[in-house]
C-alpha cells in the first residue's frame, strides 16, 4: 500500500512538472531544438560537446595521397546528434536545425610517402592531433539558396578553433554537395555505414 | 503562489522517487555498471548500443598496405561509454567493468593497389561495410593473469556477428597490449586524441 502511495505522489509530481514546464516556456521550443547558435550578424558560434554525439564515419584523405595538400587534412570524424540520426533513419531527411560536425585530425607522424606508418596492428594510418572543424546546419529559410543547408568552417588548423564562422560561398562547399549528394539531404551517407546500411546502434 | 505549490509537489514527487528507487534496488548496483554480460560458461555476450557510445579514434590498416591480409581489416572504430572516458580522463585508469569496443569496417571499393579510391574530397579511404568486433573488458579478478583485462572477438566478418565469444588466448590479443600499452591501462591511447590530448568534448 505504501508503495502505491509513493507511486501516486511520484505521478502527481511528474504531472505537475510537465504542466509547469509547458506553462513556463511557451515560445523558445523551436530554437532550442538546434545546437546552432547564430549571432546578430548571422555568424555561427563554435559548437561544443559534439565529440559526445553519434559518430557516423571517418573518411581519410591523407596529404601524402593528395600532392601534399588535401582539401580536408586529413581524417574527417563526422558527428550528428542522436535525435537527428534517428529522424534520418526513419524519414530519409534530417530535421530543421540539424548540425553535422566534421572534425579533422592529422595523421600521426608519417614514415612512408603516402602518410602511413607501421604499428603493432599493421601498416596504416592513426589519428594525430585535432586539426579543425567544418560544419553544416539545416535551416530551410536561412539557407534556401543552397538546398536548405548552410556551410561553415572554424579553420583547418590545430585547436583552439575559430570562435565564430561566416557562411562559406557556394563555390567552396555547398556546390559540391548540391552536385553530388542532393538526393540524400546534402549528406554523404554513402560513406557512413550507420546511415547507409541502417544496422541500428 | 500556484507556482510554488507546484514546485513543492514536484519536490515531494522527486524525493519519493529517489526513496522508492533506493529501497527497491539495494543489491544490483555493482554489476549494473558494466555492459559486459557473461554466461555460465564465462562466454561474453555480443554488446548492443555501442555505436551510440563515445567514439575515440579510427586507426586504419588497409589490406592493400598489409600484403592483402591485415590483422584487423580495415578501419577500427573505437567506442567507450562516456562514464568510463570521464573516469580515465580524471584518474588515468578505467573503472572495473569498462568495455572498449573496436568495430571494424572494410574500406569502400578500392581502385588503387593501396586500397584507396578517389572521391570529390580527394584520394583516400572511406568506410565500407561493417566487418566485425573485437572487444576488451576490465575485470581485475576474472582476468588477473592479463593485467585485469579480457580480450574477445565476435568475428572479423560482415554482420551478423557471433552472438557470444570465449576469451582469446594471451598470444592472440593480451600479449601485444601487455608488451606495448601496459602503462596506459592496456589501451592504445596514443591513437585516440580525446584520451591522449584531453581537449574535452
Amino acid at each position: 500500500m505504501q508503495k502505491y502511495l509513493l507511486l501516486i505522489i511520484v505521478g502527481l509530481g511528474l504531472a505537475a512538472s510537465a504542466a509547469y514546464l509547458l506553462a513556463a516556456k511557451p515560445v523558445a521550443a523551436q530554437t532550442e531544438q538546434s545546437s546552432a547558435v547564430f549571432d546578430a550578424d548571422g555568424k555561427l558560434g563554435l559548437p561544443t560537446g559534439f565529440r559526445n554525439w553519434v559518430f557516423v564515419g571517418a573518411p581519410l584523405t591523407p596529404n601524402g595521397l593528395n600532392n601534399g595538400k588535401a582539401n580536408f587534412p586529413e581524417y574527417h570524424h563526422v558527428y550528428i546528434e542522436q535525435k537527428n540520426v534517428d529522424a534520418y533513419l526513419k524519414t530519409g531527411s534530417f530535421p530543421e536545425g540539424t548540425v553535422i560536425v566534421k572534425e579533422l585530425t592529422r595523421v600521426l607522424d608519417p614514415t612512408f610517402p603516402d602518410g602511413s606508418r607501421t604499428e603493432p596492428s599493421g601498416r596504416g594510418y592513426f589519428n594525430g592531433q585535432y586539426n579543425g572543424i567544418d560544419l553544416t546546419v539545416k535551416d530551410s529559410k536561412r539557407f534556401a539558396k543552397t538546398n536548405g543547408w548552410g556551410f561553415f568552417t572554424f579553420g583547418h588548423h590545430p585547436m583552439p578553433y575559430d570562435k565564430t564562422a561566416a557562411e562559406k560561398p557556394v563555390s567552396e562547399c555547398a556546390g559540391c554537395h548540391i552536385a553530388n549528394v542532393a538526393a540524400t539531404d546534402m549528406t554523404w551517407v554513402q560513406f557512413y555505414p550507420l546511415l547507409r546500411d541502417k544496422p541500428g546502434y
